[in-house]
């Protein structure tokens, strides 16, 4: 197995988060990291909150166990259940997604009217409402249920996703920016980006959690601004192979695949707390 | 764990078979089932064509060291990638999804003019389309990807459901059956229903494929017609809780649930080969 250098822990319930480590790898080309997907429970959307803070706790432990230096939960689902107490408990920096998007989103707005959507889970969880309304902000917000498995069906660029997004987001009120509130939704820009028009600034988060992580190691003086090209070693609790093929349409994220045995995964972190 | 009295396998990507497990237990009552779901590894539909065969034949080798009396190969993907081989290399009756369809719509048909729908895989297979040529009939073919999705999260009664029905069914040309050529398709009976209106008749292949099984088990002897009600175990390779929360929304099939290592079962069939 590959011997990496402080890596960074990035994690996602599939391959939703790949979004945040391809922009990650971009603006942190030297940094190793840690990419966990959680494809044996795989999708976090419809599942209870205390479920899924479960899991994001098991593989919160792990990825300590591993020695990563910080950790990026790149899962909007598992931040708006999971978040700020896990960020309390981590010894080592750990951010979620919503965060970033919102103070992202924050800025971009001139006419403070946004918009934000999500999987039910992180909507219905009022994660990003809250802390924008808190702002000042008046929101407009979305479940978009089926966007996710467009993206991992490969149908991104298709006419169900020209379908779907009429269907979800055509009645949209006035806005001048919406939060990409998922890890997925970056794949869905060109379609998103049709249905709403120019006069829409998307926000995703993708980018603008990359841009959090970059400042952060820069302040605590752990960012590696040369040396050797990055690696990348991946954890998937369900299939390998599926995971690799399901992983191309993100793209960008290469590196060894080692698969895990989820309920491995709960007694570790049961023994750990 | 549950002690079966000559259980009857079936098995799936995830939770689709399990609409063929209902029809089963409703005509088979006194039978007890062992339910196989291969959950790390769903969905089957976009994987090549090999992938799912060894898959198939993992699950296969590992249901007959469990000492099933038959095999339902409950997935219409894994059927048209698997069968006729498996079948003939079965030292127990397995039989797929897809022929007992194919003669359930023959049946049906008075116009000779058929449509079916399934996943990417299943339609680009032409496993239906062959068999029902041979047949005679005029067939229409369509794969429907965001179908499954709308069954697993739980939307088959939904907005969506309704746009995504309109988008694969409104232009279809004159047929008078419609083959719902995947196991999830049965609980989006409703929909499909109103998008063709009652013209077109419907045949789902957890009703007919229930019904073969029957008829065989009667001709061998195996059928059980009274005693004590049958039971269900459920071997799962990705999360067992995950799995309970999505079977949810097939419902009627309640048993125990076992997660097994989707790693031990390749490396088991390795064994085997």
């Amino acid at each position: 197995m590959l011997s990496l250098d402080r890596p960074i822990g990035v994690f996602d319930s599939g391959v939703g988060g790949l979004t945040v480590l391809k922009a990650l790898r971009a603006q942190l080309p030297h940094q190793d990291f840690i990419y966990f997907a959680d494809t044996a429970r795989v999708p976090y959307g419809r599942k209870p909150r205390e479920m899924v803070a479960e899991f994001a706790r098991q593989i919160t432990v792990f990825l300590l166990q591993e020695g990563v230096q910080a950790i990026v939960v790149a899962c909007n689902t598992a931040s708006s259940a999971a978040l700020p107490e896990l960020a309390e408990e981590s010894p080592v920096p750990l951010w979620g997604v919503i965060e970033p998007g919102v103070e992202a989103a924050r800025r971009a707005s001139a006419s403070r009217r946004v918009g934000v959507i999500g999987t039910r889970g992180t909507i219905a969880s009022g994660a990003y409402q809250q802390r924008l309304e808190r702002e000042g902000l008046t929101v407009w917000a979305r479940a978009c249920p089926m966007f996710v498995h467009l993206v991992e069906e490969g149908l991104a660029e298709s006419d169900e996703a020209e379908v779907l997004a009429r269907h979800y987001l055509a009645d949209h009120p006035r806005i001048d920016t919406l939060i990409l509130g998922c890890t997925h939704y970056p794949m869905l820009r060109g379609v998103i980006g049709r249905v709403l028009g120019p006069s829409v600034t998307l926000v995703g988060s993708d980018v603008v959690t990359a841009e959090l992580v970059r400042g952060a190691l820069h302040a605590r003086g752990t960012l590696r601004e040369n040396g050797h090209a990055g690696h990348v070693l991946h954890y998937v609790t369900g299939d390998p192979l599926a995971y690799r093929h399901t992983a191309a349409v993100i793209g960008g994220t290469e590196g060894e695949i080692v698969p895990l045995d989820v309920t491995r995964l709960a007694s570790a972190a049961e023994a750990v707390s």
